[in-house]
């Protein structure tokens, strides 16, 4: 039997359902946040209230957005022939911290992946084709930066040959050692990534 | 730069603050609530806005719980001549599931730690000597459930010089194997207490 009080069980219950977080977890989290001042608790529960109000999904590039088109598809600076495919938004987070892409992007929403019944169908192509149909040739490469694990190939592949007659260049995440990593503890298909693709010093 | 709406960055940083929860698992819990529905999102606002509404500590124990005393401290089924010394409230959660235990409680609201600057002072040890100094010696014995940790310990050594001469039976919990596991991997501490507490077949 659990003597916890139905507020402190309710709000566990809610962190549980979260991917990743264990009832044990919750049970920290909640027990962490029982220490909280009740300003911080508003604070954190008027977030999680108004984290949609004023979200909406950019009709271009599919991604988050306060407005649609979105910033980056708005933005003048930004160039407009390249599109950069990708799988989730915390993708073009991740691209965008590099600093070193200037061009637009494209969220796939997932990739193909038939054990969980997602198919092209339940992902954004039908938009990213009809971008690029109605681009009349201004996209002049399309980069393919969906992950390296066995979903993520196959979705590159596949839309690799879905855009091919359009005559676009299209392109995939180079691959190879990450930086930092020890050239005894990289697994062979990565080596092998890295020996391909060497570069002149 | 990030490129994150507002409302998801606000929310990813209530997240980023709480125990355990690096930038990264924030952004993944955030996304996947963004899937939710706004009655999903707005029942958990709720209960994180209403976790300490009804919450109070309770004046015997010092646990969280609707009422003072709490349902424990006031239930008369339960032996009034028994208190098992805890660090934290989740303990207690963990000592009910057993369903071994029917006396009660005090909750010490942490564990000496001289590092992080904890001394008795910041415990509830002064609520627990009152509690024991005016049952008239209705309390027979104390159990210290505090962690088998050093700051667990030290906390047990203490409590136990300071109740002394108090003239109640002062017992620790049991300690040895635990359940389901493998002899060759137990380290040697424990194995001498295992060997020490063995019991008769």
């Amino acid at each position: 039997m659990s003597r916890l009080p139905l507020p402190i069980q309710n709000l566990i219950d809610e962190f549980s359902r979260l991917p990743g977080i264990g009832p044990k977890t919750a049970e920290r989290l909640v027990f962490y946040l029982l220490k909280n001042s009740q300003d911080q608790l508003n604070q954190f529960a008027d977030r999680v209230k108004n984290l949609r109000a004023q979200i909406t999904v950019c009709q271009n590039c599919q991604n988050y957005s306060l407005k649609s088109p979105c910033e980056i598809c708005s933005d003048p600076s930004r160039q407009k022939d390249i599109i950069c495919i990708v799988s989730r938004p915390v993708d073009v987070v991740a691209i965008e911290k590099t600093g070193e892409y200037k061009g637009l992007y494209h969220i796939l929403g997932g990739a193909i992946n038939p054990i969980e019944g997602i198919s092209p169908e339940n992902l954004k192509i039908k938009q990213l084709e009809n971008r690029l149909n109605s681009s009349n040739g201004q996209i002049k490469e399309i980069i393919i930066a969906t992950n390296s694990d066995m979903e993520g190939e196959t979705t590159a592949l596949y839309l690799a040959k879905l855009f091919k007659p359009l005559n676009i260049n299209i392109t995939r995440l180079g691959r190879g050692l990450p930086v930092g990593a020890d050239v005894e503890y990289a697994d062979e298909v990565t080596l092998a990534y890295a020996l391909k693709g060497r570069r002149q010093m």
